[in-house]
């Protein structure tokens, strides 16, 4: 079970792990919703609601669909490399469009309305996010799409990526409860204090969003749940070293 | 440089990162000082001021040191395990004294104020913290210091542990950026939106704890920065093994 060699059978306890992690990432997108719906009188582009399309988009785009293209690899563990590169591509595609989408969103709610921009520490810390998000987009493309980049410069990148990836990702999730409680004080004022019914919903989806961080950050960082490299792809890798580099394949 | 073998030389990146990590977590601390000292009139236990010892001892305590125990057996690699044992241990002794002290003077603040308690995000996430960083001192003290734990149960543990003392690591950290964006809000109220001196610096601060976060996980995660058992444990715990179990040194 905890043997990383190529063709090894898939972790018996990661199937519930997974499992877990939708349940808990669906649960949280469908909590922003209802309280967006219930509380915050739904969803529109031309008009105050405006205001409601950053936290879906950021909740499904930065978190969830981020959450689940760092599973890719753990998840579809069996399929080719290439398979699983072209999904957590295009599941980072999908974030990013989302996030840009509720990026624009924000701010021309706040231009229309005259409110100031980037003053709290929510807006700093989504800032930052987005930044290392699109140096993360490009360095990852230019590594490991763009076919230039030489076996051992990938070799050397991929740990950093995937340390940068989970950071970015988790900085996300902190971001999200920051602008959570942010639009909680703001609405509900003293009346927080009483434990209003929208209070308690905003708490339950900022633990939901806590719990889904936890559960991606435990499925990426067990050892034994990587994806194993398959032979082919090893003899593969090794020629491609050989190559590139004129390195043979004893000298890895 | 990557290898996990015993005797291995440490890490030549190794000392610049957790120097970083003590730079970012050390300037924290002056920062939540100096923000207390020039914008909330500083600390005292028996007035108004109660309230600041809060920040002050969390950072400090759950945020810094308890950052610095994860840290000990990357740091001090070379000493025995019984040394960084007491030191992983003596640090979360000192962390858990200053959160304790934090938690009763904010419940303390709350009594004589007449405010309520526990109706924010912030203060759910933080007993949250509290709860799950008590449960892992009790595993911890039992499976690590407690001498009834069999080898193979704690090698079976020691993953859980180190997972879970990373993720209530991370969770403090946000916890803390939660509070620090709510004592703003509160007391700037619209202010907050002009980019006012307190506001920037609260902002900083927050910054540098996340940036604190953020290096103590990198020097966690990277793999070949693990504390390398020396030669003559590997030996002692597989005589250890072969006493509690029966095993033969082969047999791992």
């Amino acid at each position: 079970m905890e043997s990383p060699a190529g063709g090894a059978p898939a972790p018996r306890a990661l199937p519930y792990y997974v499992a877990l992690s939708q349940l808990l990432g669906l649960t949280a997108v469908a909590t922003t919703g209802a309280w967006l719906g219930l509380y915050r009188g739904g969803i529109a582009w031309e008009s105050a609601l405006q205001f409601n399309v950053h936290p879906l988009c950021m909740v499904i785009g930065l978190i969830f669909l981020q959450g689940d293209a760092l599973l890719v690899y753990r998840v579809f563990r069996n399929e080719t490399k290439r398979t699983s590169k072209v999904l957590h591509g295009a599941l980072h595609v999908l974030a990013l469009v989302l996030a840009l989408v509720g990026l624009v969103a924000v701010f021309d709610y706040h231009g229309r309305q005259r409110y100031a921009d980037l003053y709290s520490l929510h807006s700093w810390c989504g800032l930052l996010v987005c930044g290392l998000y699109f140096a993360q987009w490009l360095l990852g493309f230019g590594f490991f799409l763009f076919p230039g980049a030489s076996f051992s410069l990938r070799s050397r990148y991929r740990p950093q990526h995937v340390f940068c990836g989970a950071a970015i990702f988790l900085l996300a999730v902190g971001t999200a409860l920051l602008g959570l409680q942010e639009a909680l004080l703001f609405k509900l004022g003293a009346k927080y204090r009483a434990l209003e019914p929208e209070g308690v919903l905003g708490g339950a989806l900022g633990l939901l969003l806590a719990g889904f961080g936890a559960a991606v950050l435990y499925i990426l960082t067990r050892a034994g749940w990587r994806r194993p490299p398959r032979e082919e792809e090893q003899a593969l890798s090794m020629d491609f070293k050989t190559l590139t580099e004129g390195g043979g394949p004893g000298s890895q």
